[in-house]
């Protein structure tokens, strides 16, 4: 097997096979050549390459919040890392383990007029959990090379040097991939190399050291929190972005089953049962508009606000909730809790179902009509949400109501922001379903290389909802072979950012059209050309559910079906479906 | 007129007018909506709507480079911002003013779990000059935000808080403008907005002060220098990037009837006269092949080395002056001076028209067998390259060769990076050309962005040569409605890096295809269906030849030639020709 003569290519690598890190995405440079030598000579990687960085990061990040594994992206020195942070950003907020790995120039040839030069290290300081810069080797370099390096103005040996140069990088190396895993964020490890960069060796040269530290959690104590929580007749749990699988079902129905708990969830939230209010802000928004509002949001105040999950998607019950603060905010999260609501009161350090498990051992069910009256609220919204949706003409949210009815069993769902994860929030999801969304940024940068990276190793196919911007702002997503024959994409085209039409204060202009709106008149049909993709379109109900009768069906290549929809009716339907159920 | 409510949107917006900015290139969003409306209502400015940030700074930088004036990009909160980073190292390196303004979340909205929220302010810190994080207005908060303010605590009433912001706020803005005139360096203005968003006033509410700072140049003192000049018999002028039309003409030609002047320039300098050492490496390579490479590089090297304009594209003239150092490395630029061949002596801090004018008033001609000893080499290897270019098949040399010849005068060219802009220097480029390239970071990441934002306000057309993989990175640079009728795209597709073949150390081997060369079946025939462009495409020297008669013509929308090369060859050909003029 082949190896980089580049003892630091050599260290770095081996301390991912070490880890057990696997997966490797790799876009394509000279300055990084050491590191894709090694990496794809040893057949225990799987390699993918990735042109653009942007959405090799995203793909990254999407095979990393499948797995619950770290992944590394590796890139060529330059602005070709700046590209990776976007994506860098999504994983810090979203608590994803992706691992930057950039290759640089010597540390003497920045900023003295070189090409594809920048000053790498720390520059994702501010949304990064670790910026491991490594030291280049010397037992390589020439003389003329070797009066740059400061370590060897001194009277040690060049073995001495590299033997102190191979302990910092272990120690570097060790703190970072420490950090990935205990705290599971992205970091990034800057490693610079000396030309020449392509020689290879078949045994490698060096012996790094990989200590792995196991870090002890708190013993979890919820001794007096209990009482409150058995005192209290109002309780509320709202849960954020939460990974499927990740809370028993009996624990979710201890919950479910207590009048005096009320559990708001939402579709990147991935629980179910029938009592959860899954569509939170058809709840909210009839309140807002009530003269009695006051009176109702009182009603809603929880005593005790018991959040776990990453971001939540409603910005209607964050306004709730900071207004109308609970006496408790308790957090459970193994590593971070926001102060979302202005009023955190507990972190509780745990993992939500070690934590469940001991809170609820002895919790008794409270006699309470907080449950009881907002589930009548909810039944009224549902029954008017059918009543609705059979008055209405062909939408986005017309769309949105078949699509999610006939999404096959045991689907992997991405869903692109913003538009559709908020349209996804208004309607049932199969439980079958995993629901994905990046959530961490809520930008529309990434989605459809980050749903393609979490349909790699999923056992099930996968479908990818999206907006037009978001899908043609990602649109070099699909410049990738490694794109399965069952992936999904729906498009959702209206010719625009149809959320801008939906916010309160803006005015029907052209200036809104062009800066806020951006009207487009764009297809995916060349996309799908340029990319072999197979494409079906659909612009009324009809043709949607044609369309459909066979989109999931087998085929030897993804799919993608583009449904048109009326750009100037769209806002008007969604506004109205909340006037109807008020 | 229409202006935004809030006294932050309105004082930025203020700024940029009083200093003349006038182009505004804004991304869509609703925490911008403030910024945006102020822009896009006000006649004054040409505004500029770009969906994908990325592309939409290189635009930015594109105009900026062209204009030689500052142009804002205008970005929401979150992600997006981030998107920008490519452009703005380029921007850092290539000293071309854009300014970075971005809409942010109130400071106590970041970190609490809010959508689209990052941690902005410094975001650029390691590559921008500077970073100005405005205070958000407290005039319009309501009682429930003002608890979040820090000011407020005190005693000052609303009205003197406010005063102070504005104080602040037009100090930061004035540091920031400053710096973006005097260094022509990008800046970052962040800036924070409370909701409401949209509301609009007839007339401004605010009256920033803008302070504009006159700074002063060193006088220029060049005793000594010339003395030492006029003494040598072996002085190199080697000029990196530079605009087109900064240095007189008649000073040129002192330069280059001096004897004991080279003048070793590239494509991307922009200057012009037949005594002009244009084609670098094909000076060097045969050096470095040949067995007396150490008594030639010795007679090369120069005494004095005299360097203006940005950053070199040649590694070999590089490699040689790192080996083979000059007494004195003498640098002109009116901002910086890097030390790129690590013996700099003087940073002269002048206008090279200016310093050249003072510098050249007494030189003598000096007698010297320096400047005809190189000529005749240089006489050697154009008759061979001819030689060479009516024996070689059809291949990107080839094609490059068929191009450069055949572009109209007074055409304006933008060079992709890296492929094309190497194989440019290779070539005889028309003196009436104006030449471009984004050489600051060397990046592929915006080659089309650029162009297209570059042409924009250009008197004559602009053409811009790329390779497949800098086009298809930049695709969505198409994305853009403001793209002239007269705009040119010639995309020589290799069908992968090609670059890497020509590496030294690579193997041929399934992994270089797939990691290094990323070898692909791409066309850009569907993305100009997309964007509706004008497609024609060549694989043979006759249809190139015919692809190119008409390709220059006035159209209704600009075209795309897309020119095929055989992908295992064009290496082959290319290290071939260095043998052949050695």
């Amino acid at each position: 097997m082949k190896h980089s003569t580049i003892p630091v290519a050599q260290t770095v690598v081996y301390h991912c096979k070490q880890r057990g890190i696997k997966n490797i995405v790799i876009s394509p440079g000279s300055r990084n050549a050491p590191l894709t030598i090694s990496f794809t000579e040893d057949p225990f990687f799987n390699c993918f390459s990735i042109v653009d960085e942007r959405c090799a990061a995203f793909f990254a990040l999407g095979m990393a919040q499948n797995q619950k594994q770290p992944v590394v992206v590796v890139c060529t020195s330059g602005s070709a890392l700046l590209n990776y942070y976007p994506a860098v950003s999504e994983a810090f907020y979203s608590d994803i383990p992706i691992i930057i790995i950039s290759a640089d120039r010597p540390f003497y040839k920045i900023d003295v007029g070189d090409g594809q030069t920048i000053r790498q290290d720390n520059v994702f300081a501010r949304h990064i959990g670790y910026s491991a810069n490594l030291k280049q080797d010397v037992s390589h370099a020439t003389d003329r090379i070797k009066r740059y390096v400061p370590e060897i103005l001194g009277n040690d040996s060049i073995k001495e040097i590299q033997q102190n140069i191979q302990r910092y990088n272990d120690s570097e190396l060790n703190t970072a991939f420490g950090i990935v895993y205990d705290k599971s964020a992205p970091v990034h490890i800057n490693v610079p190399f000396e030309e020449p960069l392509y020689n290879t060796v078949d045994n490698p040269t060096t012996s790094p050291i990989v200590a792995i530290e196991h870090v002890e959690h708190d013993v979890l104590n919820v001794e007096g929190f209990r009482d409150i929580w058995n005192a209290s007749k109002r309780k509320m749990v709202l849960v954020g972005v939460n990974h499927p699988n990740m809370v028993d079902q009996e624990l979710l129905d201890i919950l479910a089953n207590d009048p005096s708990v009320i559990v708001m969830e939402e579709t990147t939230s991935n629980l179910h049962h029938p009592n959860f209010f899954s569509s939170i802000d058809s709840i909210i928004a009839p309140i807002e508009k009530s003269s009695d509002n006051k009176i109702l949001f009182e009603r809603l105040r929880p005593d005790i606000l018991l959040t776990f999950g990453g971001l939540v998607v409603s910005k209607k019950i964050k306004a709730f909730l900071r207004e109308f603060t609970p006496k408790h905010h308790w957090h459970v999260d193994e590593r971070k809790a926001y102060d979302t609501f202005f009023c955190l009161s507990q972190h509780f350090k745990h993992n939500i179902n070690t934590f469940l498990i001991e809170f609820l051992r002895d919790s008794k069910h409270v006699e309470s009509d907080y449950y009881p009256y907002w589930s009548k609220v909810k039944a009224n919204y549902e029954t008017k949400r059918e009543q609705y949706l059979k008055e209405i003409p062909f939408t986005d949210m017309l769309a949105f109501a078949h699509i999610t009815k006939t999404i096959p069993e045991g689907y992997q769902l991405q869903l692109a922001n913003s538009s559709t994860v908020r349209y996804a929030q208004l309607f049932h999801i199969k439980a079958s379903l995993h629901v994905f969304c990046n959530r961490g940024t809520s930008g529309i940068d990434g989605s459809t290389s980050t749903a393609i990276g979490c349909s790699i190793f999923n056992k099930a196919p996968t479908l990818l909802i999206t907006g037009d911007l978001s899908f043609f702002y990602d649109s070099n997503a699909l410049w990738n072979k490694y794109m399965r024959p069952d992936f999904r994409i729906i498009v959702i085209n209206n010719s625009g950012g149809g959320i801008f039409r939906i916010l309160p204060g803006k005015e029907d202009s052209e200036n809104f059209e062009t800066f806020f709106e951006t009207k487009h008149g764009l297809s995916a049909e060349h996309l799908c050309k340029m990319y072999d993709l197979e494409y079906t379109k659909a612009h009324t109900a009809h043709g949607l559910k044609l369309a459909l009768a066979n989109f999931y069906e087998d085929s030897a290549r993804p799919k993608v079906l583009e449904i048109n929809t009326p750009r100037l009716l769209n806002n008007k339907i969604l506004l109205g479906y909340f006037d109807f159920i008020s």
